[in-house]
């Protein structure tokens, strides 16, 4: 029975998502410094069930419509969760005040949009998706990008929604710890707790999408690179679907999920290869510099970390749910 | 005498920007709808003035210094003008405000900066180097960026600085078509009136820089290309610099600066075939999608553009100064 599931896969390689029980949609949650021995149960159990969540949702909305609709499905339900380093669980500036980022991409078309500097709209990643689709912007920052998406009619909420007793005492932390000596944050373990989503659906079509919190006590204004299409996130359906979680400066410089993309394109580099290689080029740094996902339309995936760890799951077109934090 | 000159630029064109008089710098003050037979005397004049005193400074930068000192003196040369849409010559959003948006990249480090949403910085293109160079970030937006700036010791200014006669003219005329008939700015002849430069400094270093006054009744909040590295600018030692102008959104979403850099590292392509390719790539929209200029470390020179014409110049070594409107 096995061997006819291989010989199938094989013979249906070719077409786009439409193999033996491929995989259709790869998340993540951020990469960070935690060591596989300080990871309790509780934590353990708290992200893999927030990351099963998240694979469930994208999958319905892709078995039902697009793989775009995947990609907002997955991140709002991340983005809810209050887990991660996104949405409702945003980290707080060194102003005392969120400032949320997200974009999202469309493989098909290369159409995109994106959002900076904003935290009056519930749902980032849905700011970028309308911004993508309602308006004739791709990127959209600050009020100006409130104002509009409540037009829209975007569920709006007060810049409270995102106060949550975690991030203000994260937030607490860091200030003691900047006030007692400075630089001692960036010795501690960086922790990048950005979301972000790759999918393809039945019509072989990609999509990608990232949303993020910032970094605690960071400076105001400061944008990494969750919402650069090309730098957090990137899809095509003639190469891959990509989003990227870490250091943002870096992958703004290197502009990280493009370049994966470009070097299937124009290089024919497998899409594990690409992914391992971009990474390790990027300059090294303390703890690690991210995590990256990718997806192509012929299901396969690459996952890269050098951060201690990567929260990550897949799910295939049956809904084979897979999770992980560390190596497996 | 011609044919040594020829003999000598082949042996010499190993050599980045070593060889005989090749160009170090090339610029664009924007492109647009502007026909030939339009051009008025005292327009003609007025721009080609402007483009070869920021050749000049550039220039005069990049000989006493690196080719990022080239890149930031001919924008900010161009910002003072005002007869570009950037800096002093901005112009109004829909809400009667000024959003100014830069960025600039080294070759040799691909360490960039970039700033949007701002109006109380003089030169946008200092302050996307003041990130580049003093903060550990990339990318800063509105008055967090600002603060930083002004912290920095930039020079800052009312937003009634960027208050120009002709800017608020074409607000009105802009606003009273808009109430005409929906859709009618549409129809207009598109002028996109960004700048940007690339420069290769002896050493054979690599930089360019972009920086826009936006869009005239734009939506607020509306961020283009310019400040995106891998959009409107891009520069790496081993591939290109790169600066464009143009319909931002469509070169955010194809990645129009990096695209060209990936296509002559990684296929090998002149640099030529790279730009000329992926400008036709665009989107197809009325009155074109823009303009884009590109240097080698060779000093192969490429400027491309889809619209009536693209406000142009290069300067080489010794000081031959180029400037063009039109084809020429």
């Amino acid at each position: 029975m096995r061997s006819i599931h291989v010989a199938l896969a094989l013979l249906l390689s070719a077409s786009p998502c439409l193999a033996q029980d491929k995989v259709v949609l790869v998340i993540h949650g951020g990469a960070g410094g935690l060591a596989k021995k300080s990871l309790t149960h509780e934590i353990d159990k708290r992200y893999r069930d927030a990351l099963a969540l998240a694979l469930m949702a994208g999958h319905k909305a892709i078995k039902s419509g697009t793989s775009l609709d995947g990609v907002e499905a997955a991140i709002k339900t991340m983005e809810d969760s209050a887990v991660f380093n996104a949405g409702k669980g945003a980290v707080f500036n060194r102003d005392g005040r969120q400032e949320l980022n997200s974009s999202i991409m469309d493989g098909k078309t290369r159409k995109a949009g994106a959002v900076a500097g904003i935290n009056r709209i519930k749902n980032p990643i849905s700011a970028a998706r309308t911004i993508m689709e309602k308006s004739e912007h791709v990127f959209m920052i600050g009020e100006g990008a409130e104002r509009y998406c409540r037009d829209q009619g975007l569920e709006m909420v007060s810049p409270l929604y995102f106060w949550t007793d975690s991030a203000w005492k994260e937030l607490l932390q860091a200030e003691a710890s900047a006030k007692r000596k400075a630089g001692a944050l960036l010795k501690d373990p960086p922790h990048y707790g950005t979301v972000g989503a790759a999918a393809c659906d039945s019509d072989g079509n990609l999509a990608a999408g990232t949303s993020t919190g910032g970094i605690t006590y960071v400076g105001p204004g400061r944008v990494g690179d969750s919402p650069i299409i090309g730098a957090g996130t990137y899809a095509e359906n003639a190469a891959c679907a990509v989003s990227c979680t870490g250091k943002g400066e870096l992958f703004i410089r290197q502009t990280v999920a493009v370049d994966i993309a470009m070097r299937v394109k124009y290089r024919g580099d497998a899409l594990k290869k690409a992914t391992d290689d971009v990474l390790r080029e990027l300059p090294k740094i303390p703890g690690g510099a991210g995590g990256i996902i990718a997806l192509d339309r012929n299901g396969n995936v690459a996952m890269a970390y050098s951060t201690n760890c990567l929260f990550r799951g897949t799910i295939t077109q049956s809904g084979k749910i897979w999770v992980a934090i560390h190596e497996e």
